[in-house]
């Protein structure tokens, strides 16, 4: 039996505000880098190690685990960053308030943005300060690969190699994974670990700051899973 | 024309206490921590940036790095962590206060010991609670890789693989690379890229939390260094 411990980042400045946003490198608050601590204090009290940790590009989810490790006292592990696990890139959406955003589409219309895996947010174009292109931490990727918007079907398709090629891999060598990542990159990998239909991940809301454990079988299929609280 | 930035950590509980560390993970003071954010600071100012960070597996190389990497806004670049970076193995004198040792082994003895680069201190014992092989972080290397002292030249003979494996190759790739580590391993790198004599490494001191900027040419071989202050 094999454990994979998953980490939505602490709560952000963003977050706070009620913005979208995405791949906007916003940093953690207080109470974010204190949730990210009581994280790391209850997998220690709960006897959890770990020999590889994985996290996004982005400084709320870098420093997430960084708290979580530093308490656990094995800052030592491995830790590889990718942008495949950064959080669902919302295009225009990026940087405004939900609320105002709400009045202004319609509820019905943000959630559809935000829920419907199909739903496109408006997209940026190549020109917008928050083009990915224009970020020395996405220079290796590809034009195809840097987003201008971004649906929940196309994070999963770009948070899958990840999966496969890193995670699994790393657990099937009998690594003990810990990742750090956003609210649509974990959602993401809990659908097809979970094998969760669409509506099902719909109603999906990850808590942040709070380790959701994953039991596995020699398969990597899943027996159980429970946060840690 | 490369640049290759050096950092010794910042101030350690037991720099402070005035005790031999060497391997034993010991925490940064809050001058330390200071010490760091001002070197990443100064990074900043001075324009510098970084496509890949090099560290030990002891905390206080690592988190010196995390805070330089904060200031500068790149905490995505990738780090990785090697115990050949480590700090020299101090041995028996792991833990002893440096004053305390002089008045018992004598002032000179204590100077062999630290900078002779063939002075063994006393052994610890493969029983010893300061033995590597009872730390799950060096799990991975051989009994003869696990020190049970080491002198200058040991500490030079296992930096020096990763600084050709390593550093010098992600130098050849056009990788601006920092290298956060310790006072001894940082000087075995200095005496390797500035040709430095058993006899001129004897009075090196590198400050802690200041970067060293080494200028150096197409071949790798040294231009020019200096303290960024």
């Amino acid at each position: 039996m094999e454990k994979l411990v998953l980490i939505r980042h602490g709560e952000s400045q963003w977050n706070l505000e009620n913005r979208f946003t995405g791949w906007t490198d916003v940093d953690l608050t207080d109470t974010g880098r204190e949730q990210a601590r009581h994280a790391g204090q209850l997998l220690k009290a709960n006897g959890y190690i770990f020999d590889q940790g994985f996290t996004s590009v982005l400084k709320r989810a870098i420093k997430t685990l960084d708290y979580v490790l530093n308490e656990m006292d094995c800052m030592w592990i491995p830790v590889q960053k990718s942008w495949r696990l950064n959080e669902r890139f919302y295009g225009a959406l990026q940087g405004l308030n939900k609320a105002e955003t709400a009045e202004k589409y319609g509820a019905e219309q943000v959630q559809l943005w935000r829920r419907d895996p199909h739903a496109l947010p408006p997209a940026i174009t190549r020109e917008d300060p928050r083009y990915p292109g224009f970020d020395p931490r996405y220079n290796h990727l590809t034009d195809r690969e840097r987003p201008l918007t971004e649906n929940l079907s196309e994070t999963m398709a770009r948070v899958m190699p990840f999966w496969t090629e890193r995670i699994m891999r790393a657990m099937r060598h009998q690594q003990k994974v810990v990742v750090a990542a956003h609210g649509n990159s974990l959602r993401a990998l809990v659908q097809y670990i979970d094998k969760l239909s669409d509506e099902d991940v719909t109603n999906l809301d990850i808590p942040t700051g709070v380790p959701l454990v994953y039991e596995l079988d020699d398969n990597l299929d899943k027996i159980q899973h429970y946060y840690l609280t």
